[in-house]
This record gives C-alpha cells, sequence and structure tokens, in this order.
C-alpha cells in the first residue's frame, strides 16, 4: 500500500514513523508548502515535493494521510484531494464534523474515493467507545475525562499574554470526580468539577509574575471556569521537562439493565500516551488500511470511524483473526 | 425488529430484559426445551413454545436469538438454525471458534441469513479492543486479566467435590500485576501472577473442612497453579452475600512508536459488571439489530464482531450519530 502525506509537522513525521511499524504499507511521497529542499524526511525511497506536484501522483498513491490542521488546513484540503486520492484526515473541530463530512463525501463521489474523516482518539477512538457503550447500555450516563495531556490551544492562549516567552498547558482530570464515575455513582459534574488546569510558563525578562498570572486564570472560556495553577520556571526547565507531548483520557459509560433496571455496569477506555502525534498517526495509518480495502471492494464516500468494519485496519486475515484474537 | 428467544435461563432472561430498553426491538416468542406451560415470563404479548414449533415462526422472526450454552447447546443449534433465521449467539470455547465458524457459515449462506457468532464480551467486547489496539500499535503487548468476577466453571469444580453443599468461586486480578502493566513495564506473567482464586464453600454435615481445602487447592488446571483462598460459610451467607453472577475484567495494550520506539503507549479496556449475563444479553441484542440491517442490505453468511461496522449496533442513524458521538 502507496502512502503519500501532505504536510510534515509532528503527525507527518509520525506518519512516516507509524509507516516503519507497518510492513504492508510505503510511503513514496511527503508533499509539502515550503520549499522540498528544506524539507529533511527519515525515509531516503521518499520523494519530497511541493503540494503542486500533488496532481502528478494520482496513480502512484493508493491512499493520501493530511496532516494539516482542521483550523484552515483540513475543511479546504480534504474536499480537494479526495477527488483525486483516498484520503485519512484527523479533522478534529467536533461541531463542524457534519459540514466537513458533506463537502468531502461530495468530493469522493465524484472522484470515486473512499476519505475517512475525523480519524484519530477524539475524534476517532473515544468516538467508537462512546458509540459501542451507548448501543449496549441505552440507560446510562457518558463522561470523557481528557488528560493529563498538554493541550496545544490552551499552551498557544498563555503565549500570546504579554510578558510570556514560552509555556504549556496540562490538562488534568480531577481525580475525585473519576473515582465518582468510576463507582457507578452518576455525579452530574460541572466543568470545574471534571478538569484542572496546569500551567508551566516561563516570563520575559522583568515581566509582572502576579499580572502574568492574574490575566491567565482569568481568562475566559480557556481558563476563568477551571482551577488553574500557574508556575513560573526557566526556560532551560521548560526545555528539560516538558518537551514532551503527552495526552490521554478516559471514556465512561455507567449503565444499568435488568427488568429492574438494578443491575448496575461501568464500561471504560483509557489512553495514556507518551505522544500524542506518534500516537494519532498510528490510528492513521491503520485506517488507511482500511480505507484501501474498501476502495478495491469498490466502495467510495465519505466515511468514519462508525463505518467502518474493524477488520479492515488489521493487516492479519479474518482466518487468523478468528483464531488469534477472539 | 421482531426477536425471538431459544433457552430461558439467564441469558434468555437477560435478553427479554434488554429488549424493554430498546424500543426499536420487540420479544414475540421464547422457545424451550422445557415444557411450556411450566415457564413463566415477563412478556405477556409474547408466546412461550416448544422448540420443536421453530420452524412456524420462519417468517415471523427477524432474528433468532440463541441463549443455550457453548459445551453441547449451541454448536448443533446455531448451524441447525442459521438455516431458517438471522442468528445471534455467545459461543465462547475460543479453541472451538474456527470450526464453528465453518459450520454456521456454510448453513447461514444455504439459508441466505446472516449470522453473528461469540457475541458477548469475551469474547466479543474484548476481542474487538485487542484487534483494534493490535492494529493501532504493532509493537507492544497484550494483556487481559478477568475478574473480580464468578466463574461458573469453578464454581461447579468446587461442588462436586464430595462433602461440599454449594459453592462460589471469584476469580480476581492481582493488583499490583495490573498495575505494572498499566504502568508500561511489559512484565511477563506467569498465571499465579495474573489471577488469584478466592472460594466460598457451604460444606454439607459433618464433613472434612481441611480434606475439602485441599482438594480445591490442588486440583489441576482449576485451581493448582493459583494462589487460592478457601472460605466455609454457612448457607445463609452464601445466599445473602453471594448470590450474585458480578463478572468484568481488563484488556490492555502496551505498545510503543516513534523512529526509536521510545514513545510508549496504554490502550486500556475495562469492565465493572454487576450482572454478567444482563450485560452480556444487552451486547446480543445490540448485534441482533446489525444482524438484522445487513440481512436487509443483503448480506448473508457468518460473521463476527470483527465484520460489523460500528454503526449497525445503534438505532441512531449515520447522520445522527456524527453529530452527538463523533
Amino acid at each position: 500500500m502507496k502512502i503519500g502525506i501532505l504536510g510534515y509537522g509532528n503527525l507527518g513525521r509520525g506518519v512516516e514513523s507509524a509507516i516503519r511499524q507497518n510492513p504492508d504499507t510505503e510511503l513514496v511521497a511527503v508533499f509539502t508548502r515550503r520549499n522540498p529542499e528544506n524539507l529533511k524526511i527519515q525515509t531516503p525511497s521518499a520523494k519530497v515535493l511541493n503540494v503542486n506536484e500533488i496532481e502528478n501522483w494520482k496513480d502512484k498513491i493508493d491512499v493520501l494521510i493530511l496532516c494539516g490542521g482542521s483550523a484552515t488546513d483540513l475543511p479546504e484540503q480534504t474536499p480537494k484531494y479526495a477527488k483525486m486520492f483516498n484520503c485519512i484526515d484527523s479533522f478534529d473541530t467536533h461541531a463542524n464534523i457534519p459540514a466537513h463530512f458533506e463537502n468531502v463525501d461530495k468530493s469522493a463521489k465524484e472522484g470515486k474515493k473512499v476519505a475517512i474523516i475525523s480519524v484519530g482518539w477524539d475524534p476517532g477512538l473515544f468516538s467508537l467507545n462512546r458509540m459501542y457503550a451507548n448501543a449496549i447500555l441505552p440507560d446510562g450516563n457518558d463522561y470523557t475525562f481528557w488528560g493529563r495531556g498538554v493541550s496545544q490551544g490552551h499552551s498557544d492562549a498563555i503565549r500570546r499574554i504579554k510578558g510570556v516567552k514560552d509555556a504549556k498547558q496540562y490538562t488534568v482530570p480531577v481525580e475525585k470526580s473519576l473515582q465518582s464515575v468510576k463507582n457507578g455513582e452518576n455525579p452530574e459534574l460541572t466543568t470545574r468539577q471534571k478538569h484542572t488546569r496546569e500551567c508551566f510558563v516561563v516570563l520575559e525578562d522583568g515581566a509582572d509574575a502576579k499580572q502574568v498570572e492574574h490575566e491567565i486564570v482569568t481568562m475566559p472560556n480557556y481558563f476563568s471556569d477551571y482551577d488553574t495553577t500557574v508556575h513560573f520556571i526557566t526556560e532551560e526547565e521548560l526545555k528539560k521537562n516538558h518537551s514532551g507531548i503527552p495526552h490521554g483520557g478516559f471514556v465512561l459509560r455507567s449503565g444499568v439493565t435488568g427488568f429492574n433496571k438494578d443491575e448496575k455496569h461501568i464500561i471504560e477506555y483509557s489512553l495514556k500516551l507518551d505522544s500524542n502525534p506518534g500516537f494519532t498517526s498510528s490510528v492513521l495509518v491503520a485506517y488507511a488500511r482500511a480505507a484501501y480495502r474498501l476502495y478495491k471492494e469498490g466502495s467510495f464516500g465519505c466515511k468514519t470511524v462508525f463505518d467502518i468494519a474493524p477488520a479492515y485496519l488489521s493487516p492479519k486475515s479474518a482466518e487468523e483473526l478468528r483464531k488469534t484474537m477472539l
């Protein structure tokens, strides 16, 4: 399966790395908006090309994995390239998924290609687990907790404050609330009761720490609804202790069965990830396998993780899966 | 969707109860090998019939849920009835799944019906999670822990010992080993290091407790490879504190990504169930929905949870799922 990557940031690099772990996949080209000569990749056999050459690769790539951002890249790119390629994206702006789906579906149907959108862990594996758990326990409550992990958006919001040189923000589930859910207590939780926010901030020389802290903890939407802790640290400390991009979280469904609805059940799915892009890209590659198989079967149009039978993700045959994994 | 139940033990009762929680399903008939007049069910609108009348119901039932045991009932029943009905079973003898699949597949293809076998939580939801996690993290280790929960087979084995009036056996994961896996330490675990076995035993009058305990803890296959604790209790205590059928467990995959394989990830799926049959039957009903939909689309043959796209399990439309669960 010949794979192309569009966009070579953290996610694109992750896909390149994941391809090495999947012997049935091969990276053939990385497309970039930058000058290709300035971009170094780790796969000698793959080409690095400017994105304006991508149309020439229509017959040389089985699946194109789009590694751009959800804000501006993917809404434009996925509909555009789904006409030419089987595509995978990780579009994660939950509220805009229905509109994105429609746009991509139209293109993919026009090109008779398969596109799978919103692949990753949330949306993605977390969505799958929400859906399975809801279908199995119709009477119940859903809970999602994120973290402990780095929120890029919140880190960026801190960096925009005057006097801040650099910053990293961790989203942290409130342990007590998580335990209450696991115990089947079905708590009603406010935003503040679900997560806390922990910030590590490097100040510019001469900046007013008190003022910066005040601006962070009172920032609407991002921090004011949370219990937020701010730690001021040196640039060296930030580099040494906070350069990773860990993440994870928990999806729980707490439901009941029985004629008297007195049997309680808890379904829990959790991820603990050293590297958010490292893991997300591994999910993208597994779904690339599914997209290509569906395409070869004559399928086309836009799909999500809900539409893909699990066996399509695995390199193993159906017989092997039944024998070894069922 | 009109549902028939074959076999009215704990699982059959669970299916009847689960049907009440799913407004798009309706119980129309329960088939039994017993005298139907002696069997009381909770659904006034449904018929109770002897199994030898089942052929007359071919056109009145959309999906037949087989609620017999894996040892002798299902190997015979599922192939037999998959010719006449869309069928769901919970066949759980892992080693015999490939052979059972072949038998059922032949029948279902002959009858142009859909049969989904080995539905439940293990095999079933645990299998799904093993498979997804393996497809996403090809470099890693799998761990499955069961419990804390009642093992019917082990309880029965104790009951067969001379001097034992009644007994209940709990399989318990070893907390330290579970934590080691969750910490990404990738331990190699022996049988003894994974689970302990806790037994609650009611003796016959005049039985020799020491002798019974010795026979339990030294029993090959069942107990001799485990650290086993035996508690002797009264019949009243057993009834009061151990009459439920709780179960659950953990499926974990611990894997790595990155060019240097230095990013560790843990995927964990766990269930905490008040009632094993109550939960299993809820899974059966969700897959009955999938079987019927696939049948209406023209599909036929034997399938497993690996072959079923998640959306087929949900009563919600694809649009609704994308909007609310993705």
